[in-house]
């Protein structure tokens, strides 16, 4: 069974599919792309897109289960996002941000976004993306210690399987050790700690042990590297690229608490479960109970529309922030496209939809029911726990599910469960033997069902592909 | 006499701009601001653009004299720009380009710059802006010696007063002095040597001495550091920010051979000098003589309209980043906006309009005259240097021209020039005792005319405040 289809696009200019695949395998570089296959097949082309759905260029229609990349909240399609930009950017496109100018739409957001955060969280700090949010953070968390005094406070702790993105320092933060295979990386500057997992915690150990246990860690690296050389500690409130990683209950507050303790910045980088995942504009407070120094967002934040981040950072900070540094001097740090007019506003009119259709309710409504049915693939053979929360779900892969081992890296499963289950018509993310599924917000329980038919077949599938091939 | 003016905005909604600008105030932490003024005085907003024109909040049009921040080569309000991205937005908004997808924009975009860029410049990797560009050069570069065995060279050499951006490691490539007070910098990673500045070179020395003098510094560097320790040598064709500043005739060539000599890359940072500013689309080959590894852009390479940084690498480079690293390994770096296709479609139709009015080809013929009426302007007394080349220009402000002695910083000279410009409705950059003129592609030598009138007069002003102030 298949349900691809192809549909019209009548009122579109027809694409030359296979100039554009040529052109593209000869000059596109792609980010996190296997060139041994690369060199040969090329990219599939993503052409078309429509709410729940996007398109090849070989009229192949998918599900989108992945939200394009997180991204896409609102779903794909919105001409009234497109109309948004192209009014600002025939209005005005551009102009700097430096040196006491500014734009309408990013002084709205910003306003906008600040009603929308914890309470204490008031001043953003624009960017074009998570990595360079990331990364803009770290540099004012070091100019924050340096202006109060404290050189010294320069560590940041992040956490193994942590994933914050692939600038140089952002690279740093991320704790998954694949990704910096045969990079570099700044050592001097980022200690990681073990992730929270759940699923492969110490044997006999309770979920509240375990909470424990991860809190007594951090608070042994502090106390051995010193408070007085750290600066901040960063996390992900459910890690997502690391593996949809879902902490202990309570585990987030507690490394507040401990990190206010001693005088330690607590970051929350929501760039993936910020605008709605989790079924709130920001998950920190209101799923986590956790009051950040400073929340990063990125992804959800235009649904991907534009390239757009935001640093929202505390009253506190941006006190020291925003202390004149005398003699004419500025706050030399900043980005031509800092506050970006066009990805402003598309934005501001992300956020109107999200506000207009209660898409978090939806997310509140229908997220339970994502989860409660993704639990009943559990049956297949692989399938070794299915985990996560809302529409930020992931299924791990096992060779065994009473020792949790893994398949070989050869067998390829998440590639292999991602192949069927896009030959059945739908996208999923496969993260070697993971499988991710974080779609757009606006799924029905209709939806949810289609896609767990589709998801349930493909395990099948996949199963005996695995046994054909002698994997299981 | 004010130029000033304003202007009907009948089908635009009404901004309501004393709010906006309290919002601005209140809430967005404005890059390269000085908050010594900003806490009182807030921003004015622009609101507003046409052609060679923007206008603020409240009514006052001023020809722009900067391209928004050496952006909007094609000049402001492009509507068909606006509508390639509501088109694309709509069509397909954004689908990630990891794992083997790809869309037809970024296929498109790599494709022509390939066509554009110097013939061994072929790859084309992607990111949102010129910090970005260069912060991922130099993760990539370090990746191609790791991978070629070479782990050592590391290095990279950059130049006092380069400009590179302000991501930890473009913030590190920068040389500005001022730009990193109280910041930190990799500094374990980065060499500065001179920049190129004949204005202000050692006393008697020839253009042909200088040259030489440089180049042996370089060379001297590198055999004190050693070549197997460094990675690449990092310049602007012609320094922006760092003050306009063209090197003697044949430095970049000398230096492109001093760095193939010993093994090190040679990257030019276009993010300023791309897209027709020097009067082509790169200036590396056709105005320089030089065939860089690697190329970066960004600015001029969507005018601005959208957020968007591409950095071209050659055949040789990419036959060592491309090689597969079996076992399912994929290239671990890019970005979730790399080849976003939103921002792709507004550069494609941004390069078209380039072509299809020749805009270079205006450059060429009206940046004689712009350098030659500009330097008409030497008569006034502060005026010390004027310099740069096409669209690309700098006046210099000195206390005395026979010792090129600057004026004290609280004279704050660079901001009374700009003041008194922009009183007579035209946006010129102060930074620091400069003045820099970097105005959208499309000024005519009439444009010209009105312009070096205000100049004149803006000099004449702020000459006058200096005197009364005491500071001449």
């Amino acid at each position: 069974m298949t349900t691809t289809s192809t549909r019209q696009t009548t009122d579109r200019p027809v694409l030359d599919a296979e100039t554009l695949w040529q052109k593209d395998k000869d000059h596109f570089i792609h980010p996190f792309t296997d060139y041994s296959t690369f060199h040969e097949q090329g990219c599939d082309l993503i052409t078309d897109s429509d709410g729940i759905y996007v398109q090849d260029a070989k009229g192949n229609r998918f599900i989108d289960g992945i939200a394009g990349l997180w991204c896409v909240n609102v779903g794909h399609g919105r001409a009234e996002i497109g109309q948004a930009m192209a009014d600002q950017a025939t209005r005005m496109a551009y102009f700097s941000t430096f040196n006491n100018l500014s734009n309408a739409p990013a002084a709205e957001l910003a306003a906008k976004l600040a009603e929308l955060a914890p309470a204490h969280l008031n001043h953003v700090f624009y960017s074009c993306g998570g990595s360079a949010a990331n990364d803009a953070t770290i540099r004012l968390v070091h100019y924050y210690f340096n202006r109060l005094g404290k050189p010294n406070k320069k560590r940041i702790i992040s956490r193994n399987n942590a994933y914050h993105g692939t600038t140089y320092m952002a690279a740093t933060l991320t704790g998954i050790a694949s990704n910096n295979w045969e990079f570099d990386t700044l050592d001097h500057l980022v200690t990681h700690l073990s992730e929270a997992n759940c699923y492969r915690r110490p044997e006999g150990m309770s979920e509240a042990e375990y909470c424990d246990h991860l809190v007594t860690e951090f608070e042994e690296v502090v106390e051995r590297i010193g408070a007085d050389n750290i600066a901040a500690f960063i996390a992900e409130p459910i890690m997502g690229a690391g593996g949809v990683l879902v902490a202990p209950e309570g585990y987030h507050a507690r490394m507040q608490a401990a990190c206010r303790a001693n005088d330690i910045l607590f970051i929350a980088d929501e760039v993936v479960t910020g605008f709605g995942r989790l079924g709130h504009f920001f998950a920190s407070e209101q799923v986590f109970d956790t009051q950040p120094d400073i929340i990063n967002c990125a992804k959800g934040l235009s649904s991907g529309y534009a390239p757009l981040g935001a640093t929202l950072i505390s009253d506190e900070l941006f006190e020291v922030l925003g202390t004149p540094q005398g003699k004419g001097g500025v706050l030399s740090t900043g980005f031509t496209y800092s506050g970006h007019p066009v990805s402003c506003a598309a934005a501001l009119k992300n956020i109107e939809i999200i506000e207009r259709e209660d898409i978090c309710k939806n997310v509140r409504e229908v997220g339970p029911y994502l989860e409660e049915r993704l639990k009943t693939l559990s049956y297949h053979a692989t399938v070794g726990d299915v985990r996560g929360s809302h529409f930020m779900m992931c299924l791990e892969n096992v060779a065994d599910k009473a020792t949790k081992e893994l398949l070989p890296v050869e067998a390829r499963v998440g590639d292999r469960v991602a192949f069927e289950a896009q030959q059945r018509g739908l996208i999923i993310r496969p993260v070697g033997h993971l499988n991710i599924v974080s779609p757009p917000l606006i799924w029905t329980r209709e939806t949810v069902d289609r896609v767990v038919d589709i998801l349930d077949e493909a395990f099948g599938a996949a199963t005996e592909t695995l046994r054909e091939d002698g994997f299981l």
